[in-house]
């Protein structure tokens, strides 16, 4: 007896899938993944309508995506992220049925409390047994941590896996153990490896980017939280990752040594947990082979499910005891709420991810951005979208200079008499638009076509449709 | 923030335990556990009655469990296991409500479905952090596994971790996350290492011991099974660990690789990982400290749940791909229905734990058990209580003779012409009777004193009053 099934088609007909119903897929293949375009693929051919996909996020591999949607086979989206190849679908109108977007904690919150039930999940298995117990740390398709998985495996009524690895029972070192697992299908490919992981991640070269990177740094050393203990996630853009860098030159020489790195891990924090910067690396997603390496070989990097990581409805989540995470944004405004929904025009190319669920966790939420994209100031009278809200975010790095949040009385006065050059938030966006200009208004209409929902359920914001 | 409390008694304040609700315990500490005494000597303190014990097993330890349903502290008992202690108190009418016998599969099965909620589990945690991530590894009162906590911690309405180990956020390699925990209360002592695991588990030195360990090799060789991507499960003690010795010379003189070794894990099984008779060790419990040291520092000796374990509730769980399991019985008759519950006289001293679910899913059930025992014939023509139905086991070996099944054709047919001595079981139970008599019917009453119900939720058995 084994859970093998000869192919996809045979398992969305054994899992009883229907017109009306919820699919899910998670995003650890990045933009290499196959097996979402695969299924939908499959389920398109086999008549079936009407369908909510539920993805924990949705790169441009995914346009085809978009054919589903004008046919009637996918009617709802609920994602964490959305880039710009089927954001700007959205956003032109192109489903009627507004996306919902949720955080990489409020996803797994509501698949867990039965707001977004799910039927059939399609797990992308870089390896699995013919029981289902499932890795992303081995194969050639190899992702490292499924936490985002985890969630899906865990709660929906019908669990397929897809893998091109498979390995003799019983697979150790499971992410996703065989409880949870349906029928295991095995393909040629579920992804392109360049896809996946980047072979590198690298730091940035670009002067305005190493220079927001040391400011960064020197302000989590002003803000007193740089000590024994330090606990630390970054993303995986240039300027974040040359300030993971200098952090680590400080911390090696002051013999600082931290508690833990979270996030979608680097190589940069492998490097850092390697060198003695932190105990241990908690990890939800692998952004490069380094990282990748690591996590399968490291019993102090360990995977974590997005529901450990971050969810508001977990007893407790990593974030929660999180000092400092370095974020980055599309627009900010003077009330320090962040945008990273949409571009400065409204189109829809990004998502919260977990942006809003570490601006609420960490003791110290900077966001580091340049004061002006493409001739586009950053800083503005009111974001496009609301993606994380002002309250929870502390500081603004720019290359120009730094904003405190005016309810961080302790960090403005950390900041004090240190050289750091701390402005007004007002004077920086001002400063934005002597060099860019005022930007025209974007031509956005009435419709809406993507709700923003906050990781505790309440929608903070609505995005509409951006005319042509 | 964290999730320190100051003794169990706040805990207790702290998780809204009320008259007439369910707290849980878990029996990794086994006969060394603190943890169940301490927290129902500060409940019964606290005048909080008529309660619900689930505990996956109880032992002679937890005998102050008699003081607290004799003052309706306690009012019912749900568990896989009892020990001889409060069996005879039970047995002996002592408490109103029947016990509920579960099996190690059935418990997290229920537990998960509803059928069984738990309001508070207190997790004996060997190793926590402050924010409640929790491992049975490390610490002075390291068990290993906590498999058997597993499903309490998912699923308790409140959950109170206990430990004498306070290390450092985070924990890594948690068998149990934060996500699951709300409190953590620090204490001097959970239990006491010496009755946590046994130094080591020794094999028999009886020659009919020997014996029948000998044969039951035979019978595995001859049942043709034991060949490449072998799986087994065997229990602590004497008889069985010689089969596992035995078993272990065999597959190393003719190089059998097997693939995984299942269940509560002696030395012997780490012994059979280290010295290549199988890849893997897939383990709920540890039953003694080189099994500990294993599962700490072995990547291949793998923590299941008692879910992953057993549950007919999930969509696949180990028993389901064994092998062989060699178990016990106190009484065996000639249907092949097995007793562990109680001795021949009808008094409680025991319980399936995973004895039934092994047996459902093995493909190779076979009971070791010797022809009597202190003068009372183990095989009968009806057991005191059924705790395994007959339909679940295959082959009986004594050291008189091997009973087969009638069920089993297969089994028959491949023992014939191989030297070992098959045996009608009547001829079996007619050779008991012969050498120890037929024993007298136990004095047992009409009142129901325990049902037994099996993995599938059915009550296949009831356990009645024995009159002194």
């Amino acid at each position: 007896m084994n859970k093998l099934t000869k192919d996809i088609r045979q398992a969305i007909l054994d899992s009883g899938l229907r017109d009306g119903m919820t699919v899910s897929f998670h995003h650890h293949l990045r933009n290499g993944d196959h097996v979402l375009n695969m299924v939908m693929e499959e389920i398109a051919a086999l008549g079936i309508k009407d369908l909510t996909v539920n993805a924990s996020s949705l790169f441009d591999t995914h346009r085809p995506l978009i054919d589903h949607i004008r046919n009637g086979v996918v009617t709802h989206i609920i994602t964490d992220y959305m880039s710009a190849g089927i954001g700007s679908f959205i956003s032109a109108g192109g489903m009627e049925a507004p996306v919902q977007f949720r955080t990489h904690g409020g996803r797994p919150f509501d698949i867990e409390n039965g707001k977004t039930p799910i039927d059939v999940a399609f797990i992308a298995a870089p390896a699995a047994d013919p029981m289902g117990n499932l890795t992303g740390k081995l194969g050639r398709s190899a992702c490292g941590s499924l936490g985002y998985a985890m969630p899906d495996a865990k709660n929906a009524r019908f669990v397929v896996a897809v893998t091109d690895d498979l390995r003799p029972y019983p697979l150790t070192g499971w992410s996703i153990p065989e409880t949870d697992v349906d029928e295991v299908v095995v393909v040629d490919s579920i992804g392109d490896p360049a896809g996946i992981v980047s072979g590198t991640t690298k730091i940035t070269r670009d002067p305005v980017g190493l220079s927001m990177a040391q400011t960064a740094v020197d302000v989590i050393r002003a803000s007193g939280l740089l000590k024994e203990g330090f606990s630390f996630q970054t993303g995986a853009g240039g300027a974040s990752l040359a300030a993971a860098k200098f952090l680590k030159d400080v911390m090696l020489k002051e013999q600082i040594r931290g508690s833990f790195g979270l996030g979608g891990i680097t190589g940069y924090m492998v490097d850092m947990l390697n060198e003695g910067c932190f105990e241990s690396l908690m990890d939800v997603q692998c952004f490069d082979l380094k990282a990748v390496e690591s996590i399968r070989t490291n019993p102090r990097h360990c995977e974590i499910s997005a529901t450990h990581y971050a969810s508001p409805g977990a007893k407790s989540a990593v974030v929660d005891s999180l000092d400092v995470v370095i974020l980055g944004a599309t627009e900010i405004d003077v009330d320090f709420n962040i945008n990273v929904h949409t571009d400065s025009d409204g189109r829809i190319m990004g998502g919260s991810g977990g942006h809003s669920d570490t601006a609420a966790g960490a003791k110290l939420a900077m966001i580091i951005a340049p004061l002006s994209r493409a001739r586009l100031p950053i800083v503005t009278d009111r974001v496009t979208c609301v993606s994380t809200p002002g309250s929870t975010v502390d500081v603004l790095v720019t290359q120009k200079g730094v904003a405190v949040n005016p309810k961080d009385e302790e960090l403005a006065l950390r900041l004090k008499d240190t050289g750091i050059n701390v402005m007004d938030i007002h004077e920086l966006k001002e400063l934005a638009e002597r060099t860019s200009g005022v930007p025209a208004k974007p031509a956005i209409g009435e419709r809406i076509v993507a709700d923003v929902i906050y990781r505790d359920g309440s929608v903070i914001d609505h995005i509409r449709e951006v005319r042509a």
